[in-house]
This record gives structure tokens, sequence and C-alpha cells, in this order.
């Protein structure tokens, strides 16, 4: 076999639905020495792990942690410890990523009832409330920030509306967590997920997840064991928890990746945090309709952590995106599903969250539509963010 | 919330049952600019990381990738591919992983049959084939090098039973791939899993697995989806394969990681490899007998990769290794389960295997026990290694 030459990957500006771009503190704290998952002196990293994530999730649940997988581990994590076969789950579905957590749940021999509402539109509570009118349901689970479309679902009459009826809410708040306002116990979630690589800016290998006292209870007293070992949260919790049962090998650099990502967002704090992805989305926006195109997302649901906009008629949008990442080291992505082909996805999260990525986006992009023959002034994205960052 | 420290973890010998040192060039590596999942420039280091994989594994699998977790989610990878509810699965238990390998098996539903061994010594494939003459069978599974004991499985014959009863042969390869011989194709075994953090010397958090292609056709063709949708050979193919069907982010840092770290095996070369890890561990051996020790396993199935050695008489075991972490810097581990405060487990893995560390350890031991009492010459194990070296 011939000899692999050294990786060389290329400087991204990472403006897709994640990975976002990593700050190089947190890269540098990757490369720390490795310890050993049992050693003192990791175990405390752990405990610092484990309350700064408590910070960012606005939670005193003990049993906050990051499972050692990606967001969708995060996700199944979530459902398998919830539901055991013939459980009843209501699901709102309102893009790709709720159909997951359908599929999945289904996975678990969970009775899924969906609700749905079209890509583009947040579910609607009166629905899951007559969802949960006709029969005894479980879990209601949704998703925060739904990464195929960037709508932000209100969340805090899911969650009234699901305890009314006697069920736990599972929040998927990977495209969320630490971009826009998720108080976790003031809003009364039960069980929630993210992923390491969006609003957190760390890489992805990581999904942080928080678990109410009382779930995790429920979890020990389950009637058969959960169907996955390696997510199984009454074991995981002994690892996490005091006991430190050895349970598997910790992804050593990737907790001091997260630690460190955490530490910045520590130290600028959530509701500055917050104001910075709503600036800087704002601006955006108001770019992008200077530049003549059309937001997929009404504004009073559309997420700053994750902006969407339809293509032009008779553009070829995968050419953009190819002369995007070409010609000026930009990603940014397409559609999914039904969306394929009809919008963009542009994320500005975590540390991708900065004026000069906004003005670099739109000043690109508006130079490719008026090359590709959009009549465009290819400046006028700027200038319309430029007044929204002043106004 | 206090403010948390910046992350400074000390620098460790890792002689322990992984994980093992990392290679500064693969911490750099793990550094590089983060690339989005679907970037074709990390497509490209996508496929040529399966290609060096495929070396590794001495194998033309196409499904040879690595799972986006450690280890222990790779066993669960195969194990929930290849079971189905009701599925018969005969299992080698001699240690702590062959048991685990029970208990993810019985989660999916599978009839279990172990057959068991004492722990440190191997299993036989006379009471496979005993097993196997009982009832038809779907998997064999085995554990070559077993972390708990430190002993080498011997596999060829345990292959052959298995296909004369139509059963497939799943192997752990977690603490053997990279340190030991492990030719998959000429053995003939059909699905295997190892961990990035042991005789690989990338860090944790990824479990490269190989899949052969008539498994890969039998799990299309299961009657019930698998119950991981995280962990679903047919859907992890469409994005590992030439479809790039996005399935889940993948941990990038990582896999830059391991595409390192298995660019520095090649360099070296299996050949060069195995008889590295050869090389120390018998001197290895030869200085901890030096020191008056007894090691745990006979010499025809003791493992390079993984040393185990009796605990002498009235020595606090967990006392020796606070002081060799504490005082040295050195990392080993204990015993589990049964063998609990009656051995420890020493690792020279990968990067590990080198000969300082096995003088550092030997000169570190020797001092401890005989400041603890033992009536030993502090330098015996120093002296008795550098025989076995030169001899």
């Amino acid at each position: 076999m011939a000899a692999i030459g050294e990786l060389k990957p290329p400087e991204r500006i990472l403006l897709g639905p994640g990975p976002s771009m990593v700050p190089p503190r947190v890269l540098q704290a990757m490369a720390s020495p490795v310890l050993g998952h049992l050693d003192p002196a990791f175990l405390a990293i752990m405990d610092e792990t484990m309350n700064l994530l408590r910070y960012v999730f606005q939670t005193e649940n003990a049993l906050t942690f990051p499972v050692s997988g990606t967001g969708s581990a995060g996700m199944e994590a979530c459902l398998v410890n919830l539901l055991e076969p013939g459980d009843r789950a209501v699901i709102g579905v309102n893009g790709f990523f709720g159909q997951r957590m359908v599929e999945m749940a289904r996975r678990c021999g969970a009775d899924v009832t969906v609700v749905e509402a079209p890509w583009g539109q947040a579910v609607d509570p009166e629905e899951i409330r007559r969802a949960l009118g006709q029969g005894k349901a479980k879990v209601v689970a949704v998703v925060h920030v739904e990464t195929s479309t960037g709508v932000l679902q209100p969340l805090e009459e899911v969650v009234e509306v699901a305890h009314a009826y006697g069920a736990v809410t599972l929040v998927d708040a990977v495209a969320s967590l630490g971009g826009v306002n998720l108080p976790v116990d003031k809003w009364g979630i039960d069980i929630c997920y993210s992923g390491s690589q969006k609003c957190l800016s760390a890489p992805p290998g990581l999904s942080p997840v928080t678990v109410s006292d009382h779930i995790r209870q429920a979890v020990n007293g389950r009637k058969i064991p959960v169907q996955s070992w390696y997510l199984d949260f009454s074991l995981l919790k002994t690892y996490w928890g005091g006991e430190r049962v050895y349970h598997h090998t910790a992804p050593v650099p990737m907790i001091y990746a997260l630690h460190e990502a955490l530490r910045i967002v520590q130290e600028e704090g959530l509701e500055a945090r917050f104001a910075r992805h709503a600036t800087h989305a704002k601006a955006l926006w108001a770019g992008l309709e200077g530049l003549g195109l059309r937001l997929f997302v009404p504004e009073p649901i559309r997420s700053p952590t994750l902006t969407t906009v339809e293509v032009p008629e008779g553009i070829d949008e995968a050419a953009v995106r190819r002369r995007l990442l070409s010609e000026y080291g930009i990603e940014i992505a397409g559609g999914l599903g039904p969306l394929r082909g009809r919008i963009w996805r542009i994320g500005l999260m975590g540390h991708s969250a900065q004026q000069r990525n906004v003005f670099l986006l739109l000043a690109a992009l508006g130079t490719i539509l008026h090359e590709m023959g959009v009549r465009v002034d290819p400046g006028a994205g700027v200038v319309a963010a430029r007044e929204a960052y002043t106004s």
C-alpha cells in the first residue's frame, strides 16, 4: 500500500449548520497531554466539565454530562433510557431531526404519535394537547432549533401541556444550547441533549445531556434494561457520578476541548453570548434581504443560530456553495429532504458568530450571485448589514 | 458560579491498559483546522483513514471504518447489527470484556451460551465446539486480548470451529490491533472491532471496525431494524461508503488523530511494530521476574501488549499505584472483578512500548517495593531487563 501523506486540512470559514469554528484556545486544550480516564487529575476535569455544563443548561440536575458520541448519540441516549417497548411518545415533527427522533423512538419499540407542522413552521402546542388527550403518553419530545429549517420552537407552552397530561418533556437543543436562552430548570424541561460542535464551538464528538432527578430514578426503575449498554444512564452515572466505576474509556481530549469551550462561554457570560448571536443574526438577515433574498422562516420563530434563505429562481444552489468553498473557503449548507435545492442554511453559531464572517459571507455571496446573472448590487448585502449593526 | 481555571493536565507515563501515550505528531494533527463533515477535503481524509485501517486489520473488507464512540461502542455496534431477538450467540468468557459482550448480547434479545474459562486462561475451542454441537448458533464471539487479564486468545481454531458449524466469528481486538498479529482476512474473521487508544496510540474516542461483505449483506437483510440507529451499519455505510449520505456529524479532530496515528503505524510497518511490542514485553517480563514477582498468565498465551503481574503477599497494591503516579507520574492499573487487589496490569502498547518506559517502571517499582519492605534489590528489575534486551 502506498504511503499516505501528511494531513493538511484547509482553513475554512464554517458557516454551515455545524460544526462551527473552533477557537484556537480549544484546539490547543485538545492537544494537552492525555490522561488516563481514571486518573484523579482527569476526574477533577470531569467534575469541572459537569459544573460548566450545568451553567450552560441553567440547571441543578446532578446527571449533567457529555455522552461519548455526537449529537445523534445524545438523542439516542435520551430516547433509549426513557422509552420501554409499548410506551407512548408524542413527537413534534417539523423537520429532519424531529423525524430522526421518531425513527429512533420506534426502534425502542415505542408507540409513536407524530404531531406534524410544515417544515419552516413551529409545532403547535394545541396539537400536542390533542394528541395527549387521545391517550396517556410517557414522553413529549420536540426540537428547540430544527437544524433543517432554522425554526426556533417556543418551548414553555409545550412543557406546560406535557406536564398537565403527566408526560415528561424531552428537548433537542443541538442547535440552540449556548446560542439562545434555554433555562432548563426554570422552564421545567425534564431531559435535554445537545452537541458540542454548534453554539458551544467545541469540535464534534460529544453530546452534552442533562437529566432531571426524577427521570434518573425512573430509569433505575425500568422493567427491562436499556437496550443500549453504551448509553445506559444508570451505568454512566456510576462513572460520571461519585462512585467512579469504570464504564467505558472517556474520550479524554474531547473532554479537554469541551472544558475549554465551556470556560469561554462562562467568560463571555450566557446573556452576552445570546445577545451576540442575536446581533449578528439580525445583521445577516438584513444583509440577505439587502441582496434581494427571501428568508425562509418568519421572524418570530426564526432562530439566530441558523438562518435559512430561499435560493433565487433559476440558480443552481450547489454551484453557489461550490464557489463559496473553493474561492472563499466558506462553508454553508444546502437544504435537506423536501428543501433540497430550495434553501441554503447559514449558521452563525458560537465562535462563528462574528461581524467579519457576516461581512465576508455577504460580500462573497453578493459577488457570486451577481456573476451568475442575478440582478443585484454585489455590495448591497454588506451595506444593509452595516446599517443593521449601527442602527 | 466561580470561574473555572485553565486546563493543566500533568504529563503522565501511561503504562496502564489504555489509553496509551499519544505521539506529539498525533496531538498536533488533532489540533488542525476543523473541516465540515461533508467537506470534499474531509471526505478524502475519511477515504485515506479507511485505507489505513484496512492495512492494520490486514483486510480487503469495504466496510472498514471508525465507529464514532469508544471501544465499547464498537463492541455494541457489532453485536446490535449481528443479533436479532432470539438469535443464539456462543460467547467465550475468560475475563471482564467477555462478560461485557454477554451483557450487551442479552440486551439484543439474544439467547447467549457462555463458554467459560478461568480468568488468566484461554477459552478452549473444544468447548466452543461442544456448545455449537448443542444447537445452531449465529455468532461465536471471543476476545483476542482480554484487557482484564492479558491473555492472548489463539484465534485460528476458534474461527475454524465456528465456520464448521455455520456461525460467524466476532473478535474483540481492542487491546491487540496494531500490537500483535491479527490478519483478519487470512484467518477468516468475519467481524472485528478495536479501540483507537491502545496499540494504535490515538486518543480514546473511536472504535475501528471491519465487517466482511457477507455480514454487511446479512445486516441489510435483517427482519427488524438494528436497535441502535446511531450504530446501524446499513446507515453508516451510506456515509462512509460512496454515497456520502449524511448520517451523523463525524468527530472530525478524532479522525485527524486516528489518521496520523495510522500513518505512523504504516511508516513503522506492521511486522516491525509487532516485533517491537514483543521485544519490550519480554524485557518487562524478565525485569518483573528479576524483582521476584510472578507473572499471572503463562507465557504461551501471554499478550505482549498487556502484562499482568501478581501483587506480593502483604502489599497494598493501590498504595503502590498511588506512589507510582504521584512520585513518578506513571500510570499502571489494578485488577478488575475477582482480580481486584491481586494483580497489576501493565500496558506496553503503541507509543508506550519503549525501552525507556520499561526501565523507568522497573526502577520505580523496584524502589517502591523495597521501601515498602519487600526484600528485593531495587535495581534487579533493570538488570534483568537489560539482559533480556541484549541477549
